[in-house]
């Protein structure tokens, strides 16, 4: 019982690295939320939920070093068993289609959405709690299960607000690689450094550019700080093939492929794999998903390392401003490909499998930069306490605009509950709140059977903007009769959408 | 560096007291919060979402124990500092009506719903992962801050589909507790023990019985296995006053609150606490919210020993069988009060503060028992694979049913991904997702322009009941021109809904 005496205070602080979310942030994300699960279920896709929590074991992770016992993830130890925080939505996923093999149809089409946790230093932009959204089909080999994916990412980012023309989802396929690395003379099972620095080499080509990339194919690179990163050591004509790989992009997809087939001739695994590029466009196309929403384009490195197949990645096309000033290309907000050895780990057995994951944050922060989210969400009504005996009163007249007897639309209401004494902080208080409308009874209105209305929004731009005149003639406070407030405050707000 | 040696083989199990959730259990909690958090902004409540990480110092746990790190909350430590998942949804409330209390209006109305995690053994129907979903008032010292809550979650109950007369909110008063303790002869400082044992012995009036809390009024109680629990040592006439108290619920309201007047009539607090049950009882008469749908009921004392003022109780009132077979009321759904100190602990200051929390898997339990929801949600059209190389055409067939060009629904629809060489499987799979109606065309059909379409649903009761005159007469399954099928699938869908 090795008890710490209790502190003076605790401070109340936001742990290092975590974020809160007020009001409309948090609404935006449900409602956005909501729509990518409705694209989802309509392509026949299951929600599941699994728990924050995961066994050490089921998630992948060796047991952990003692002195460091959460490298990555955020574990403890609980009755002999490691327990630790999820960090992406895959690896549950994997333990559930491995746990429920028998249950689960075939092939199991799933999607889940929720928060993941990483163990790392916070930095700017940099959360330790993030939201994910995946969909993953499981059991399905074939290549259309993977067309169907890239459909289903270009439906779901035209359902949140991206227009078409303002994304392009780009393919391409890691077995393609495979065969440019057969050609470059890399396939031996004593190449497989070599192909795990052309692997994390073509990785970095978004951070390096070619040029850093080719040198980390040939003896190696140095970097800004002078230090030196050892290279694949590839001939210049090995490192040719690898370097055409990424450039093979050409205007057409049919070029392109024609492109990549040159490229890889003489691998089985090369051909096969722009086989499956062919297919999958030929599958899109039909469907009326043409090169300007997905195409193919071998530039696409990210996760080839981690993937077996097929690789996706859906990038937001329009440009905005840095917090320089600078214009430059949104960019990726949603990633995936396919996995062939998802459950292997648990049951022995091989099941294909292909998913994406959408960054939901980054999609927000998209909308919000072109405008396509209402920033301003309008707070509610706020019935302002003149007297504090006819709180009944009050309550009432909330009442009767959260649930209006007209036939309209509820509207989001309510009464000033501070300490009434000072009429300021009311308005103060509906301010702050952002509220459109103020209602106003004292004494005085309730003798005479009357209620103020007044306009905020129309209030506050007549104190910035008028002229003596125009305040005048524009009054943003009206009286009306107490059974007329549910219509004037409609008109108002009417006025305001 | 004591890093294990890698085992053969991980478990492919959900950690214990943890649960997963597959499809309709998982839409149908997020639809429920959904509708809930409506109700809340309508009442003018802003959405909060904490972290599910909070400082153990933040969460007003003592460091925990050497021995046993983790008592009560799941933490580990980071840093030199310990951090814990959250186990309620209050305590970050109050770190963070602390930590922005600059910002935040005040009053402050926030919703909050997610999971909140328990480190407790787990038994059955007892998780260690479960869902909150609460709405709180934050400095807002008057009652009809209270008397706001209990209007609201009245609506909510109706929102999401229990019906008026199927529950009943009960309302009681903390200060009318203490006046009756203090007519007992029991306020001063050096009773402070007998009080303790007071509030222990009536928070288990439900398990215990009156006697049960008789005894432990008086001299104690000794339980059916022989232990002894020592009781406050009140005399007769003293604990007479107490179970009064919990025994004062007369037909009226004004008869109840008659009563309390009686049994506290010499005490200052606990006439301030009648009078505001009278308020809360008028405030809501006003609106509409008779008795029949919120009354005082001294009875409910559920964490009398935790709040300060009022405390209130939704109860849903209709029976259902438990799992004996036995009729028994459905109980308790969701549960509040007024809590003065919340964030006294970071600031030192008094800050009033009202709140509910809603029981979100309980109340998805009620409506499930009352026959509220639909339990056999349907599955997706499925479209069969008879001609492996015509994945682009059963594509094209999906593709029209989610995104129909008649202006109609969208219709979940998939097209079968697994092997599709048995197509006996694809029926089974059909079964298995629950789908309605099955789309079947091979070359026959694609060359004569037309589609099979299987009534699932249809072919089901047939098989099960007709006699062979009837399914002659009602044929399951249609022979439609191409042109047709979205027409045919929607009228079929129809027949079903």
């Amino acid at each position: 019982m090795a008890k710490i005496k209790k502190q003076p205070r605790p401070k109340a602080q936001t742990p290092k690295g975590f974020q809160d979310y007020f009001g409309a942030d948090v609404t935006a994300r449900n409602e956005m939320l909501a729509t990518i699960a409705g694209v989802y279920h309509r392509y026949g896709f299951d929600a599941l939920e699994t728990s924050a929590v995961e066994t050490v074991e089921a998630l992948g992770k060796f047991l952990p070093d003692v002195d460091r016992p959460n490298e990555g993830v955020f574990a403890w130890e609980e009755d002999n068993d490691w327990l630790a925080l999820r960090y992406d939505l895959t690896a549950p996923l994997a333990r559930v289609a491995a746990q429920y093999r028998n249950d689960l149809p075939s092939p199991y089409r799933r999607y889940a959405m929720g928060p993941v946790w990483r163990n790392e230093k916070p930095g700017p932009g940099r959360f330790r709690q993030f939201y994910q959204c995946d969909a993953d089909t499981v059991g399905a080999g074939s290549v259309a299960a993977d067309a169907e994916i890239c459909a289903m990412l270009a439906d779901t980012l035209e359902a949140v607000g991206i227009e078409r023309g303002d994304y392009i989802i780009r393919v391409n396929n890691r077995k393609v690689l495979n065969g440019v690395m057969e050609v470059a003379g890399l396939s031996g099972d004593d190449k497989e450094a070599e192909r795990g620095i052309v692997l994390r080499a073509i990785d970095k080509l978004d951070r390096l550019g070619a040029d850093g990339v080719r040198a980390l194919l040939g003896e190696g690179r140095k970097d800004a700080s002078g230090d030196f990163t050892k290279g694949a050591g590839l001939a210049d004509a090995q490192a040719e093939v690898v370097m055409g790989f990424m450039e093979a992009k050409r205007d057409t997809g049919a070029a392109t492929v024609a492109r990549l087939n040159e490229l890889v001739g003489g691998s089985a695994i090369g051909l096969e794999g722009v086989q499956e590029l062919e297919t999958i466009a030929a599958l899109l196309e039909a469907q009326g998903y043409t090169a300007e929403r997905i195409e193919i384009d071998p530039s696409v490195v990210r996760g080839l390392g981690y993937y077996t197949g097929p690789v996706y990645e859906a990038e937001l096309t329009f440009e905005v401003t840095d917090e320089k000033g600078r214009p430059r290309n949104f960019g990726s907000v949603a990633g995936g490909g396919r996995y062939d050895d998802l459950v292997k780990r648990f049951t022995g057995q091989e099941v294909p499998a292909t998913g994406v994951s959408i960054g939901v944050d980054r999609l927000l922060a998209a909308l919000r930069a072109k405008g396509r989210m209402d920033q301003t969400a309008m707070g509610p009504v706020v019935v302002t306490v003149m007297d504090r005996d006819r709180m009944a009163d009050y309550q009432t007249m909330v009442a009767e605009l959260r649930n209006p007897n007209d036939g309209g639309e509820p509207i989001r209401a309510e009464v000033y509950l501070g300490n009434p004494k000072n009429f300021g902080n009311q308005l103060k208080y509906a301010d702050k709140r952002a509220s459109p409308v103020a209602i106003i009874a004292g004494s005085d209105e309730f003798d005479k059977g009357i209620v103020q209305i007044k306009d905020l929004i129309l209030g506050a731009e007549i104190a910035k903007n008028a002229t003596l005149e125009e305040w005048k003639d524009r009054p943003s406070q009206y009286e009306v009769p107490r059974d007329q407030m549910l219509a004037k405050v409609r008109e108002i707000l009417a006025e305001h959408s």
